[in-house]
């Protein structure tokens, strides 16, 4: 410590687009995940939880708009060893790819297929904005090992289940569902596509995933102009598009205007649209089986439907989908309402084992992004922020804090949550004050007074916080906020007032 | 995807020192730090928690055992912005570090005293070892305001509290206290510590604090080595010592030695060797009123004991210092019996908040091993390693998916765990092998006969299991572990089996 005289004082600061959680915010969003836990075991999934730490080859770059190597990540080099460089090390920037990694390592001592759930912080090197984090939370669901779109239907039917779990009631979100397969075969038709020379249009298609994972954001206008020549946006910024020709951007525009009344009127202009195209018909196959299964166990298109405009920035998917987005409206920070949005997103990604072992396995997940769901809840005043404090046993004589000690067991003994004031207990005020700042319900006072009398005075501060906010305190004569009893009935009179008794 | 054919395939592997947690470990580690927090909520402690990624600068350097820059901390640079160079992000070591550091930020918004707990992984960058991992969890309660040793005693019982709600009975373990100041005083009476300079022989204390707390591994004379002219180990390797002459290791051995019979006569012993030095006999005088707090509230030596050998690693601890161990001996991997130890270590660190603020802000805490106390729990026995799978609906005709997924939909509504198998259905085998693997209790099949007549087979798969291994079958006639139900009692007849009522 002594070195520190001569270094300026370190900042007391979270690094940029970090930031802390308190209280009711932790255990809220513990809530939260106990909750999604639940179903998703009920479901037949197993809990996983593997390092925050991958090797950044074990990860490997999927990210949207990210084509640096480590962009986007949190990335370090381990040190050397002799005269082998170290590994490059970094945080998972999601769960499926260290799913990928776990399932491939361990694959002979899992089940196949191999349900499993996972859930905690993932971490994006990406510019920090308001409401944007570099550290945020996410509780997957992945089926690994099924090539069965019964899988994906599951997926789908289970994150219906879940959030309405969680508090979202059915008419205040949608899940959505397309193929990856539809859009391919869509870009065969439009000519952005050769099966015969998958390589071939990469960055064009690329360009083309990304425009339309932009929709809710640009408008089609803006999407029109990313397959075309390119956007220039607000502040001037010139981003290039995919170069494609009128005609060719007509289909993609086509495809992301396919959504219909009906799932059967979606599904039979999808057909339209892929026409000549054998991977896009069996995309839209995939789609009326997910949407049929879906409909036989009673989860219709008030749940769960088919929207082609949903494509998902995430470069690994493969097939089917899926995007769960809340419908209500909420105030922005300046007061504008505005559509909640998307609060999970997932899909069929059967190339991202076989990156590790050469050898395919299908796999499809879904990834609940905690956080946001959590602000949703909040926006609508579905959860509580304050949580009740603990009972306060006020210090009279720092003397005797065996005393206050000996009270604060038998309350705790009792289940009741309490504690001694353990500042500096000169002043009387500063503990009723601090007994405030933690919302406690019931303060405790012993002076020597009392001690010799045998009695405690109980403050009731639920009580007196509304006589304080009352205009006349007739009414509450007859309850004084604060009274005495004896020392041997202060754990049952406590209890009387937290049950709401007296 | 298209570059992998040119890279050689990624390596599935966790980085060397992690590792993943599968089912049972991390459900079991998950209600095992339920318990604990529901004993630190009851004590009064709050949620906090802070970002896994903090500045470099803002976690200092307190490692036990680290005098480089970054070694022991995973730390990386963040990009420059312009001509500003990026600051220094890591990976926290501790909760303690970014405890102090969200205190100073949050002060003004804060209830003082600050009483919270935290829980989740921390991260050092050390030699991995056999059961020794970079990434491991902690659980902490620390009350950061409050100068009294009240809240240091607390601290005590809190902890004896915990271990208890986790499952160690009380004698399988013990609280260790010791002091700081009493460490500091025997050091000046020694003449290693001058409290007119106390900068003054700030390495030789360095090398006496490691060499306490290396006790239990060294023994004795290892300790006494490097009080002196240094030590040599096993293989060798040579670690300096202090330089302290024999009369100066003399009384740094007679403190470890001081622990006495009973909390009484190890105080007298304590006051005996540290005459002469202000800040010994305050450390002692603490530590007495610390021991009769914890006596009027019945928290006796069989639960907690003032220990003059327990000194704590950690750079940063001012006062009062605690450690709970283990005490009944388990089986090592060479079925050698040796004692559990150490499973929860913290103490009063006074100088860390000011670090960043210049103003004195008297904090305590301790921190439990989670990992390592659930290690002690499995050890014992005390922890159930397999949970029960899921009941398994098997696919006896892959075109009827969609009444399978009705099958386990039931069941799910129900309230029971379920699944359709989701592999390929071609070997029937394959199926009641997973269902198996799973530890499923049930298997349910339907065919195209039984789903004429009507009814399916349910396969009691625990009862079958018994009747296996089970040298006649004789007893288990009128039980036969596969029936036939009608469709509709399915879900009563599973509900049966599942509470052992059948």
């Amino acid at each position: 410590m002594a070195k520190d005289k001569k270094q300026p004082r370190p900042k007391a600061e979270t690094p940029k687009g970090f930031r802390d959680y308190f209280g009711a915010e932790v255990t809220g969003r513990k809530a939260m995940l106990d909750q999604i836990a639940e179903v998703y075991h009920r479901y037949g999934f197993d809990a996983l939880e593997s390092s925050a730490v991958e090797t950044v080859e074990a990860l490997g770059k999927f990210l949207p708009d990210v084509d640096r190597p480590n962009e986007g990540v949190f990335a370090w080099q381990e040190d050397a060893e002799g005269d082998k460089p170290g590994d490059w090390l970094a945080l998972r920037y999601d769960l499926t790819a260290p799913l990928a990694r776990v399932f491939a390592q361990h694959r002979n001592d899992l089940p196949t297929p191999y349900r499993r759930y996972a859930m905690g912080p993932v971490w994006r090197n990406e510019k920090p904005g308001p409401g944007r984090f570099r550290q945020f939370y996410q509780c997957d669901a992945d089926t690994v090992g099924s090539a069965s779109v019964a899988a994906d239907a599951e997926i789908c039917s289970m994150l219906s289940d879940t959030l309405e779990a969680v508090g979202i009631p059915r008419g205040d979100y949608i899940v959505r569902v397309n193929n990856r397969k539809v859009l391919n075969g869509v870009m065969e038709v439009a000519g952005v596509l050769n099966p015969a020379q998958p390589d071939q249009f990469a960055a064009e298609r690329g360009i083309v995933l990304r425009a339309i994972d932009k929709l809710d954001r640009l408008g089609p206008e803006g999407v029109r102009a990313l397959l075309g020549e390119g956007r220039k946006d607000e502040s001037g910024d010139f981003t290039g598009g995919a170069g494609l020709r009128d005609s060719q951007a007509d289909v993609i525009m086509a495809f992301m205007d396919a959504k219909r009344s009906t799932g059967r009127e979606t599904v039979a202009r999808l057909h339209e649209l892929v026409t000549g195209s054998s991977t896009g018909a069996e995309g839209v196959n995939e789609l009326e089986t997910i949407a049929a299964l879906l409909a036989t166990q009673g989860y219709g298109s008030d749940r769960i439907e088919v929207d082609p405009s949903v494509v998902r920035g995430l470069g690994y998917y493969t097939g089917p989908v899926f995007e769960a987005e809340l419908t209500f409206e909420i105030r922005d920070e300046k007061g504008r309402p505005r559509q909640f949005g998307s609060v999970a997103g997932g899909g069929r990604y059967d190339d991202l084992v076989k990156r590790f072992t050469g050898q395919e396995v299908p796999a499809t997940g879904i990834s609940i992004g905690v956080d946001r769901l959590l602000a949703a809840l909040h926006a609508k005043g579905r959860i509580a922020t304050d949580a009740i404090g603990p009972v306060v046993v006020t210090v009279m004589d720092r003397d005797r804090m065996a005393d206050y000690q000996a009270m604060v067991a038998e309350l705790r003994n009792a289940g009741i949550r309490a504690e001694v004031y353990l500042g500096n207990p000169k002043n009387f005020g500063n503990q009723l004050k601090y007994a405030d700042r933690r919302n406690s319900p019931v303060a405790v006072i012993e002076g020597a007074e009392e001690k010799t009398a045998g009695v405690v005075q109980i403050k009731d501060l639920v009580l007196g916080a509304k006589i304080a906010a009352s205009a006349s305190h007739e009414e509450w004569k007859s309850q004084p906020a604060q009274f005495e009893v004896p020392r041997a009935e202060m754990v049952r009179e406590i209890r009387r007032i937290l049950a709401g008794e007296r």
